[in-house]
């Protein structure tokens, strides 16, 4: 720990700066600024990649804002804390998350939302919110944050209310995979979807979000669970997290909201859409059960995506409700999460697949691209 | 009471007959059969006219269905019970309803749907369940029934499943609204929509249904109820069911989805849609807030309608859920919705604007195609 030393001082660290859109990244040697008022500094010890990332990274259809430094799910120490911070202190073991809670807002004081007013997700940010400037620095130029975590850094700065203090003996190369996707599908299924003991659910993409939100559909007692996806060599993987079933819309005539349908004496229980895919959401909205039926869309949509049923779909009493973040309340409900882990009530050593060093962090890069496992999770050097 | 006498027997009484589409209605002598098995005849009091009535009458874009007896809210005696009917006896005070409650189905014994299997709503249907006949003959011409209810009529036949039993000290010339569209729109507001103290409501549609869901957000403590309607005379009506504020979406060059938002940062808590207009629909679950907002649809679309958005709205935490008959199971809820009427907590006396004896029936349709009120009650000769 150097954290009493390097107070208020430059840190020079190992981070992988992705220079161009679409480019390998590269290990630079970064300078990363003290944090400032409301800010902590944290220094990651390890960190996985995320589809996001990888989006951004592409850069297709967005502004590309580089050089930037990419990564959001991880796990870390507090190095130091900057002015007006009495919520950590040095030390203190956390998880960094691309959206936060500022805990005034009228989102932070409802019981219902969890789309902080200042700290939520800003994919177009690039720098931190008190100054509009960046932290980072290589020789001299400056380099642009991502999701205000850039996790892909040794030392990284991040808001107060984008750190979630945890239990301080959670193994964070495990729980780093909370900072986002698995907490996101998890608390889709937990939080959202509530699928109640012995009911049915669809759960459309079988990523890793997917499969956590299967695992949260296991965890709650569904008895049917049933996996969707164009991939056939998912299915095997998706029954360690419970899947019990698997429909691939390519196998069938019919829509696949027909063919669940069928096979469910008229629709499931609960729907839970993880592909961000336009048709994959009206298909579940449109499997679930009327009367009752809950479909939960996770996925992104394309910006130009169009949701379209007809009304008779909603009178029939279904509900359909979008969820973020598995409307987690980042600091105050991811520390519960992790003793889920803890409790061994959630698995997470099946979603993770890879390991590398950060030095290999283009490894990663590619294992999603060719959608090899779910999570490679990136060390940080010793 | 004839309860005893008439006991299997045809009774002759007079009812207003539909013989054509839109044709004045036509009192004549009916011959009512006896109820049979899990049926009871029911000898009707006062009735009032709803929408559907008319719409059903008009027969525009509907199969026409004639001779037909017209009629779904209104209270009223059991005169007699047919085979298996264990729950009712002669002398119980009931509202019929357009939809039942078999007990036995998945949706009755599923806490959160009312949609009974057997007996739900069905506007095609003009013949009695048990044998596919009719109960009513006018010179042994038979004569279509209506939603299973046919309360235009002194004596009616209905399944038993479609007969709520009340507390017998209610007066059924004010409860028997509560047959359908003030249950409708109350129930919507305090079972689906369920506002919490101080919150702010939009109302889509200052009909009757409109109204009792106005009614049903003052009832849970609104702050604000934001009624929405073409028509500006509804405005100062509204006031008396909690509405606060007036917006007509034909005043603004901005959708009024964007009005709402502007005048409530952001949008309201809660929306609720009771005209069936699908651009009301859109408009209603656009205007909820994003993190908390619900937005619940009632009023029942044109069959060609589509309800399009785009998915960040429901990813951005709205929801949105449609609901049938508020949500109330009739038998199991109704006497409960009496119970607050009873009890002075629900005022039903401003929604009857208008009262006729059953022989100028055609009055109070004439009422409505004008606009003209919001309930009429039509009392039989007594």
């Amino acid at each position: 720990m150097t954290s009493f030393l390097s107070t208020g001082q430059i840190i020079r660290c190992k981070a992988a700066v992705a220079w161009e859109a679409g480019k390998p990244l590269v290990i630079e040697e970064v300078d990363v600024l003290p944090p400032q008022k409301m800010e902590v500094r944290i220094k990651i010890l390890c960190t996985s990649l995320c589809h996001t990332d990888v989006y951004f990274w592409e850069a297709k259809g967005q502004t590309p804002l580089f050089p930037r430094i990419f990564g959001h799910e991880a796990g870390g120490i507090v190095e130091s804390v900057g002015e007006g911070v009495t919520e950590l202190q040095p030390g203190d073991r956390v998880l960094p998350v691309f959206t936060g809670e500022c805990g005034e807002c009228r989102h932070c004081k409802s019981e219902e939302s969890n789309m902080c007013e200042l700290l939520r997700i800003n994919t177009d940010r690039g720098v931190m919110l008190s100054d509009g400037k960046t932290r980072f620095y290589v020789d001299g130029k400056p380099i642009y944050h991502f999701l205000g975590t850039s996790t892909f850094s040794e030392f990284t700065v991040v808001h107060v209310g984008c750190a979630a203090k945890i239990n301080p003996r959670a193994p964070l190369d495990k729980v780093c995979v909370l900072s986002c996707g698995i907490s996101t599908g998890l608390g889709a299924a937990l939080n959202v979807a509530k699928p109640r003991q012995g009911s049915t659910v669809a759960v459309f993409g079988l990523g890793a979000v997917g499969l956590a939100a299967a695992e949260g559909a296991r965890i709650s007692g569904a008895s049917r669970i049933i996996g969707v996806d164009m991939n056939p060599n998912r299915f095997n993987e998706a029954k360690s997290f419970g899947v019990t079933e698997f429909v691939n819309p390519k196998d069938h005539d019919k829509p696949v909201q027909q063919v669940i349908a069928d096979m469910t004496d008229g629709g499931v229980d609960r729907s839970i859409e993880c592909s961000g895919n336009i048709d994959a959401m009206i298909s579940a909205f449109e499997c679930v059960h009327d009367g009752w039926g809950v479909g939960v869309l996770v996925g992104v949509p394309n910006k130009d995506d169009a949701f379209r049923t007809h009304p008779m779909n909603f009178l029939n009493e279904r509900t359909l409700k979008g969820t973020f973040f598995g409307n987690y309340k980042p600091r105050s409900d991811l520390p519960s999460v992790v003793e889920m882990y803890m409790n061994k009530e959630l698995e997470l050593e099946k979603f993770i697949t890879h390991q590398v060093p950060l030095a290999d962090i283009n490894k990663a890069f590619e294992y999603m691209l060719h959608g090899e496992g779910l999570r490679c999770i990136i060390h940080m050097p010793a």
